[in-house]
């Protein structure tokens, strides 16, 4: 029993938005307007008053900003995080006695009660509110003091006095918060817009060597372009540190890898050194800085793939045999899926004799890039690694650098991947991969708005290790419906190139997921020219991407009736910006039907026309109604990405659209 | 920053059933099951172990229960809160290494590995937990340690050992819980029965006098089979403290009382005393303890009235000027809603200058009425006292006397009454008085459910407040609507009676709700064997509660389809025992229409009959199907409650219901 007698009447309830109860930061990006509200209310009918107090996580000085009442004892107020990083914020709510005097002074003066006492209370609330205030405002409340208890005015202009509105605001600057209750403080994390809007490109640098040769980091430099004009803004490249050469695996995940073989990039560490290393194969530290500010200068930014496991020859497993569980025999715990064995990997063990060590060492890799200028890492696997840890290592390492973009790779359970983004992942790999019908991808879109105050989902259609059954079977259709869906529902998404645009569509065996000759393994050479790639489209798509606000976001997508289960219909709009997206999800038969247009809800009148404009194929429409034909055939492009425009009449009884 | 390196790798999150995160405890009645579920998970693919820990507040020791896995990572554990009170829960979860040990040796030595290094990981985890076992559980555990390192022995027995059930349970009785993970704590508050199941009768005493003269205590004890062979479990009186003289209302609410006015007993205190003293009209504090023995030999209750505040006689005003407002001119503050002012009462001051002497002062006004023997309160107007002093006065009187019943008589904004329930009061008045439509009803009950983890709401269809409209204008068919639809949506109803059974129904204006001649302010007197008095029915209708488990919860209401909007039908259900009620919501026509029974759910074959018993009328129907036939007429009981019994067959074929 921890109450004590008080005189605090104020209580606060049910404050939003917050994550888990206050647990977890609110995620948001710096000047996007957080709506906070809660339940403020008091015992009794006096009034009662409340704020919204928010400051940088840095500083100690509180922002004030004052509440509004709505329905039902709700209460809300707004602020926007400008700068990056952790954001607070509470709520204060006091007794407004002042608030209360002058509602009951109004109503018995009109009731033409005896007003004495009135006048004595009122003229000591004001006095009180002068004491605690400083310069012009306390002379001002001096004089409503006075005038309120003057004898010689008449009741009306007294009366009038205490409802001034100029004395309303400056008692309302200078409040009795003596009693006031204060709710928990909650927190917002304030990204940059990146973390809210990115296009992900993944490469594997040896397959960009001339003639099919290993390739380095050089080789990407010389080839950047390819990447930059399709419109992509990160460029993220599987590990870069030294491959180890212990139970190195060779093509198609073969135990028996020659000794040209490269190895598998995410079984880290070699006699060239750890995670903070450059494989030697890629080139060095200096061709890795020559790609970073390659890519700024195209405005993208360059990602690196941390993966906190080592390979046996990792220097790590001498130098720390405590981050590493070992076995009876002295050997160390290689990685396993009973009965499967992954010799060639050591996990790291979170249930290390030394957690302080290891936690620091790892966050050491971070810090080393980070020092490099890497703003973005794409973690391997984090659902392997304690949480604890993830959220310890992202607070520590934004309250330094507000900046970092963490994508967590994790392909696995609803909670898990759920609390790899309250524990500070700033965006997250989804389950679109596998979301293929129009049901499907409804439910999820609609399971992922659930989750918005702490998960940005990040679309990708495929990755190196998944080929996606659709692609492997729907062709060149199938290619683009997935894209297109992706980077039209996610305002986060990405492709591994360039496997996607060209089509890559067999897997090692029918049944499975996995590439065959995936580049996990081995080097790959891809025609970029080639005649079939996408690259023309997705450079329009991008474009398109970074054109329309609506395509920024992601909660924004509506999704709205279409007659043809085959045939699915989203709008998003942001501000005036709408962009109406219809796909056809079956990549091997024309389709058609009538899909709606939520018109009533975008303002156009039923007996209006508008103009919908395919951004894709700059084909115009001119559409009236809320029903509205469509037409898509897998043999051109099955999807329709329409700008809309409205119709308008001008002063001179022009036509156009806006 | 407050993570600090950790082993810990178990999360808990979402823990249920919790009220505000755990702010508050969830409500139960001692000998119901607390289901209690948590998400419970780790990095990675090791085993994890969770349980359940409860005990009573007042212990220390936990009693642990082992939780299930269901899907999506979702735990669940029950416990059972025999005793009244406080009952605490957590939920602890850790990395199982044996279980995670015993997963690999089975895969492994399934698929013919080497499983050397395997037995002597599996050695050392049982050696480990022999050193925290004690007595025949370590000596067992070292048997099992050595078969399974035993190299004279078989693979297969050395196995079979590793596998062993009895080895499996006897480990989880001594698990490695130095890296486990301990929710927080989150409490549960175990009332008596009554708290969920209650019929309740309001009388006032003064109107119980033989042949108009004022009614004593001892008038009711002389009538007290009256309300008990009606069959009410709670008789519930008006402040029976003195009443103050100074403003004293007369009849109908008048501001010039006559000398032989009784007064309204809500203004509290006199020259006579306060609020823990006997009103000298009604008798002695011995008369008062006469009724409380007379109710318990009739397995009845007697509820006090607690009004928190005074009328200008009471003690208090003198003895503690502090614990109320005074006004400028020396007076005291009086009750007032501007321009309307109540100077027979002032309201007590919860912003005084002694909180800790005020609260303690209102404490001792039910520590001395729980001396007296008194287990139920309904507490006048708590939304008009600070809500932190009712969860302070709630939880310290529960601590010592966890049968204490409180019932808050606030009919205030949704969150107002929602914050006392969660501040303790075990029972709440609810909107019910004015919702009379079938979608109002079905709605409100909906609403109700959603808050059924901290709220219980108890249905009046009058108080002496209010005389509903519907009441005022439904003659006697709305009369029985009302009692019925109370008796039965709610395991907790009450009625003011006389008022009620004899079909008072004149406002004291037309539009308001305020009783003509209202026993607030005057005697009445009752023809209690009038012909039209509803007494035999609400008779039967409490008998049938008594009698119907289906009836004495709340939350088991099924609202099934009506083709008719005026008929509203619900069912009952709880464990074997099953209530359909059919309720013909106008008062005025006879209404008729078809009903859903739903058969599939009851365990009905579509081509079977049962039987539906109106244990109202005794009359029994054999129906059969989903939808059958009701007409209720406003002349009669226009309201079914039917008893519903499967048809079955016997071993010698016969047909009975069950």
């Amino acid at each position: 029993m921890n109450i004590q007698p008080t005189t605090q009447r104020v209580v606060i309830e049910d404050v939003q938005p917050v994550v888990d109860a206050g647990r977890f930061p609110v995620k948001c990006v710096t000047g996007d307007r957080i709506d906070v509200e809660a339940d403020v209310f008091a015992d009794g009918h006096d009034v009662v008053t409340a704020v919204l107090e928010h400051r940088p996580g840095r500083t100690t000085k509180w922002t004030t900003v004052p509440m509004s009442p709505m329905v039902n004892d709700r209460w809300a107020a707004s602020f926007t995080p400008e700068a990056m990083g952790r954001h607070l914020f509470r709520i204060v709510g006091w007794m407004d006695a002042f608030a209360t005097w002058q509602h009951g002074l109004d109503k018995k003066a009109e009731a033409g009660l005896d007003l004495d006492v009135e006048f004595q209370i009122g003229h000591a609330l004001v006095k009180a509110a002068s004491r605690r205030a400083k310069g012009i405002d306390r002379a001002l409340l001096d004089e409503f003091a006075q005038t309120i208890s003057d004898t010689e005015l008449t009741r009306e202009e007294r009366v009038e006095a205490g409802l001034d509105d100029r004395l309303t605001q400056t008692m309302a600057r200078w409040p009795d918060r003596s009693s006031a209750t204060t709710s928990n403080v909650f927190a917002v994390f304030a990204d940059r817009e990146r973390a809210r809007f990115s296009a992900w490109y993944e490469l594997f640098p040896r397959s960009w060597g001339p003639d099919g040769s290993h390739g380095t980091l050089s080789d990407v430099v010389d080839n950047i372009d390819y990447v930059a004009d399709m419109g992509f803004d990160v460029l993220y490249l599987p590990p870069v540190s030294p491959i180890g050469h212990t139970k190195r695996k060779g093509p198609n995940n073969t135990l028996d890898a020659g000794p040209d073989d490269p190895g598998v990039p995410w079984a880290v560490g070699s006699a060239d050194g750890g995670h903070t290393a450059v494989n030697p194969a890629l080139g060095s530290i200096d061709d890795l800085r020559r790609l970073r500010d390659a890519a700024i200068e195209r405005n993208m930014e360059l990602a690196l793939d941390i993966a906190l496991q080592c390979s046996p020859d990792h220097p790590w497993v001498t130098e720390h045999p405590e981050w590493f569980r070992s076995r009876p025999d002295g050997s160390i715990q290689y990685a396993e899926n009973p009965p499967k064995r992954y010799e060639d990997i050591y996990p790291i063990d979170f249930e290390t004799s030394d957690p302080a060590g290891l936690w620091t060492g790892l966050k050491g890799v971070f810090d080393h890039w980070i020092a490099e200028g890497i703003r973005i890492f794409r973690v391997d696997n984090p659902h392997t690694k304690s949480f604890p840890f993830w959220e310890w290592l992202i607070t520590s390492i934004h309250e330094e650098h507000p900046d970092i973009i963490f994508l967590a790779e994790a392909f696995t359970r609803p909670r898990v991947m759920h609390r790899l983004a309250k524990a500070g992942f700033n965006q997250s790999y989804t389950y679109f991969t596998w979301r293929n019908t129009a049901w499907e991808l409804k439910t999820y879109m609609d399971d992922l708005a659930r989750t918005a105050t702490f998960m940005r989902p990040n679309f990708w259609p495929n990755t190196p290790d998944i080929l996606p059954t659709y692609l492997q079977s729907d062709g060149r259709a199938g290619f683009i419906v997935r894209l297109v869906l992706a980077a039209t529902l996610s305002s986060n998404y990405g492709i591994y190139g360039p496997s996607y645009e060209l089509l890559d569509n067999l897997p090692k065996t029918p049944g499975t997921e996995e590439y065959l000759d995936s580049e996990k393994y081995q080097i790959r050479s891809w025609d970029l020219a080639a005649d079939h790639s996408l690259a023309p489209l997705i450079t329009i798509l991008n474009r398109i991407r970074r054109e329309h606000p609506a395509l920024q976001h992601t909660h924004n997508v509506w999704f709205t009736h279409s007659d043809n289960e085959m045939i699915l219909c989203y709008v998003k709009q942001w501000d005036d910006d709408v962009v109406v997206c219809v796909v056809n999800l079956d990549p091997h038969h024309q389709q058609s039907g009538w899909i709606e247009i939520p018109i009533d809800a975008l303002g156009i009148g039923e007996h209006q026309s508008y103009q919908v404009h395919d951004a894709l194929t700059d084909r115009r429409y001119i559409w009236g109604g809320r029903h509205n034909y469509v037409e898509l055939s897998p043999d051109g492009i099955p999807v329709h990405v329409f700008v809309l425009r409205r119709h308008v009449r001008t002063e001179h009884d022009f036509d156009y659209y806006l």
